[in-house]
């Protein structure tokens, strides 16, 4: 067993759940918080709440914050920053890209490593091994900690790029909006037959995580490769059908802006001509 | 073993498709197809090419019939419509669910049983047991032919009105046109900084299959309870996080109006007054 010592900084709802997951995996566990009370439960368990922010940065190699912002995080690690030399921070907390690029340079400017985190779960999925925990930022550092990482979920390391676990973080987030307002039209469509969303609903989850998972799957290699054989479905197919949906839906009531948008972008691909590639040469006019 | 013999009128890609299922699953098979060639590598395989429609449906109790819609069945069957009375008619080719409650009562008025059927797989799926069919119609004649059917894929019972299964079809279609879609988005957003397709992929597919599909589960009670209580992260949640995603798009020069589009059903409830309300609320929005 990896034991080492971790400190967790902001005891909101994730912070609180980062640090017992951290204590439950027999770590030595340090937490700090602004209003010092969120964190008596952790206390009563064995985690030791520490009086300043330095004395929480002192008691761990390994510092995990989970606060609401960067402004927050730098305000909070200003009281003794210079501490964190030849420490690691691993910021669980949310932001762009940019801001966990800018981060890495300050840390690196403090003579400390950074990884910056994204946590693709509720802070009831946290411990959890199937929980996805995305990481990108210091390799060496990464590697020294992830056994103690792994206490919070599966980490997934996305490389040297502290920017790029916020980039997955918001464009998975995007894919789930996406499904999210996909199924609820669904479930609007069928509803107004009298269809319950308890019945439709297994039956899109099967659809979605076996086939439509497939489809992507195959799509991806398209995508890289910049051609899209239609060699499952055609746009020219694929239109056809979006046009009955868009007809199912007016004629039910139901709004119709999301399958008249893919439809619109289906379309546009046709017109340039694309009418017998697959669905992925999609992806073409949402770069330009 | 169920041995039914089973009649395919149809061979386009998927007709074929059909008909060999049925006959590698040991059922005598009988076919038809207006161009009589494409049925060719069937017959040498051991299927039957009837010389006419009334022949084809002479040759079983049970009609499966795969052509381009509505009025091309229509005027295929007319040929022999009478010799229909005591046999099942399985449409499996597209239509809207008005046009399959039609061909209930067009069936029932020449004494045959109609079921409607949708094909969620592509022809190499067909006979793999994974492979959703959904039917809907003629409850005793879809049970006296499930064994037979079951030689497609699965067979998934969605009740007596014909129109169901073409509705579902429909439905499960727009899932994965807006999964498709905002997968292309996130790929796009990630490519846009290096990141390749293939290696965004399976942490998206993970993502949907695991987490996303838990979330749709999660929701679909409320959806039929019209309550959406915001237990996991609530509107106002959501709306900040798109706006992450929307600039992420902009500044990397990708179209936004996937991401608008949903955070504007979002603002909408929210304006409505549901800010603490989840996901599942936008719902509402989309039926009125």
């Amino acid at each position: 067993m990896n034991h080492e010592a971790v400190t967790v900084i902001g005891m909101g709802s994730m912070g609180r759940a980062l640090a017992e997951a951290f204590r439950a995996a027999g770590h030595p566990t340090t937490v700090w918080n602004r209003s010092p009370a969120k964190a008596a439960a952790l206390v009563a368990r064995g985690a030791v709440r520490a009086e300043t922010v330095a004395d929480a940065i002192a008691a761990s190699p390994l510092i995990v914050v989970c606060v609401l912002d960067y402004d927050a995080m730098y305000a909070t690690l200003a009281a003794d920053e210079a501490a964190l030399a030849g420490r690691t921070v691993v910021n669980l907390g949310s932001g762009s890209p940019e801001q966990a690029r800018e981060a890495a340079v300050w840390a690196a400017r403090l003579g400390a490593a950074y990884v910056d985190g994204a946590i693709m779960s509720t802070p009831p999925g946290i411990g959890r091994p199937e929980s996805m925990l995305l990481y990108s930022g210091d390799a060496a550092a990464f590697a020294r900690h992830v056994g103690t990482l792994r206490a919070l979920g599966d980490p997934l390391d996305l490389g040297p790029d502290a920017g790029v676990a916020s980039l997955y973080d918001t464009a998975l987030l995007g894919v789930m909006w996406a499904t999210l307002t996909g199924w609820l039209h669904g479930s609007a469509v069928v509803g107004a037959d009298g269809v319950r969303a308890a019945d439709f609903t297994p039956i899109a989850n099967r659809w979605l995580a076996h086939a439509v998972t497939g489809f992507i799957g195959h799509y991806a290699a398209q995508v890289d490769a910049g051609a899209y054989p239609g060699d499952d479905a055609t746009l020219d197919v694929h239109l056809a059908t979006m046009d009955h949906l868009v007809h199912a839906s007016r004629d039910r009531g139901v709004d119709t802006a999301l399958p008249e948008l893919y439809r619109a972008y289906t379309e546009r691909a046709i017109a340039a001509g694309h009418g017998a590639d697959g669905y992925a040469r999609v992806i073409e006019g949402l770069r330009a």
